[in-house]
């Protein structure tokens, strides 16, 4: 085993050996460009990890992990475009440093980039590994959709946003460790248990990000708080709070979902005022650590190495706390 | 073997049997709306007839021949929206049913769909099947970035044409045809001879479509007459011609096409003189005939049944001839 941040050196020259520069120019430079933006190579370094954590050799998984975190990068790519992102990881997004169509091909050929990487896996292993990477790219254009579906949607329910996100960002975290598990030869209840695990792990994330996109340190965030409440973007917090508040609370918050005021940092203070009165805010604590439990139940009975299964509860909480 | 329409009935039944109303709604059925909006099936054709060619059968080769046809309706859907065509095959385009956003992203799992369809085959084979299908996505998105590059290009080269129409088109029909060679256990030289075939076919159908678009009958045709030269395409005939005639005339041609003139049927007729003048609309008849007989002379050491080969050699004749 090694540690996160040396799995990341390993993948980060893994990907710098693969360059991208190829031809025609205009349809590659900007893989290239938007692969190394920077980033902490989360969900490859989750794949290598796996794989030496079942007993396999992560070197073994370099080329999964590329394919995980080209597909990862084409969706952000995508997503930049259909949100009309001007900045991705404080850089120009590649729509708005090249154009759009520039950015539609060439996030069309990292998907299709991301499908190469398999080919380097004996037959029986690769057909595994597409299996699950094919199931997880739907879920993630799913999730995608009822991201923007809920943008004009007055009725989403609490457990629609839940299965959005884990579509939108958790099924890739733990189809990241289950490819991981795959290529360790790991049989196929485990493979299911650490899939579970990587999943739940991923949902608390996101939950996690809703709470400090209101109520983080903008510091340490690395974001402006109140990107959310802005944006009216229906997560877990205004779900939460338009369910508990009483009529003229719930109305009074639906209505400043409605407007965009001039005075933004008002309609943030108001907002997150009924996140606390309504309780949202320590729901939402709540439902983070339920899910973190919930990951970490599920690996008690996995029979790999304590040392190793105590390595991954550490990164997991390590995730959460934004350590990592 | 069955009758080039009954393959279409075959693989039209097919697709009927795989809806793609699923749920979200508004990701699935731009999908199912693209993928039923008609068409002659050609590639997926392709893949079933080859397969039996070859000896095999072809409901073992429906799985590929959907891949193929997502595949390329995928390409027409994010074509559609880098060239802004409101049209496509007579409807509206998808994005201009929907919008942008819901077109990349339908699109995106179309390509993911694609991939799906692969999952029946054995885990040797659809290995195979996939190297090829990557090797071929992306060089026909290649295709589409040249395609884009020449816009605004001067100094397009008539190789970096060839180049660019076998990318965007004539390697699908090429990789259409070696999966079904691939279904049918076909030897690497028959799969590889079969490829030609369908690589040089698919660059003779291209040149074709570039000269009935200036000298073709619209009532045939389909489209209207003088479309490139109205979108100043350099095409075979532009690139031929500019190459051919004397300075006063090349600069005329130029001109022609460095403007959008209010008369666009005067533009349509002078261009169509030069191309006449300069020997090009004859030459591309030459070179027609000299990729059909290419095609077909690949194919005359393959060890199949004379009569499969004959009935390969019709198929050809017809499809540059537009009779299917």
């Amino acid at each position: 085993m090694l540690t996160i941040s040396r799995y990341q050196e390993e993948f980060l020259e893994y990907l710098k050996a693969h360059s991208f520069k190829k031809e025609p120019e205009r349809l590659y430079a900007p893989v290239q460009y938007i692969l190394h933006l920077g980033g902490k190579r989360l969900r490859p370094v989750l794949t290598l990890l796996t794989t030496d954590i079942f007993g396999g050799d992560y070197r073994k998984a370099l080329g999964a992990a590329m394919a995980v975190e080209v597909f990862h990068n084409f969706t952000l790519l995508h997503d930049d475009i259909m949100d009309d992102a001007p900045l991705r990881r404080g850089m120009p997004s590649v729509h708005e440093k090249w154009d759009v169509n520039t950015g539609i091909l060439s996030g069309d050929v990292m998907l299709v980039l991301s499908y190469t990487f398999f080919e380097s896996y004996d037959a029986e292993l690769q057909a595994k590994l597409i299996r699950l990477f094919n199931k997880t790219a739907r879920e993630v254009c799913e999730g995608q959709q009822y991201d923007m579906d809920f943008e004009t949607r007055n009725d989403v329910t609490l457990p629609e946003y839940l299965k959005m996100i884990a579509y939108k960002t958790a099924v890739l975290v733990g189809s990241a460790m289950k490819m991981g598990a795959f290529i360790a030869g790991a049989g196929d209840e485990e493979a299911a248990a650490i899939y579970d695990f990587g999943l739940n792990l991923g949902i608390a994330f996101q939950l996690q990000d809703d709470y400090l996109d209101s109520f983080g340190d903008a510091e340490t965030f690395g974001k402006k708080i109140g990107g959310d409440i802005i944006e009216n973007k229906k997560t877990f917090l205004y779900l939460k709070a338009l369910e508990n508040l009483n009529g003229g609370e719930a109305g009074l918050l639906r209505d400043l979902y409605n407007t965009t005021p001039a005075d933004t940092e008002k309609k943030i203070e108001t907002v997150k005022a009924l996140f606390v009165s309504s309780g949202a805010a320590g729901l939402i604590r709540e439902e983070i650590t339920r899910y973190t439990e919930k990951a970490f139940a599920g690996i008690e009975s996995l029979s790999v190495d304590p040392e190793k299964k105590q390595l991954l509860l550490e990164f997991g909480k390590k995730l959460i706390d934004r350590e990592v």
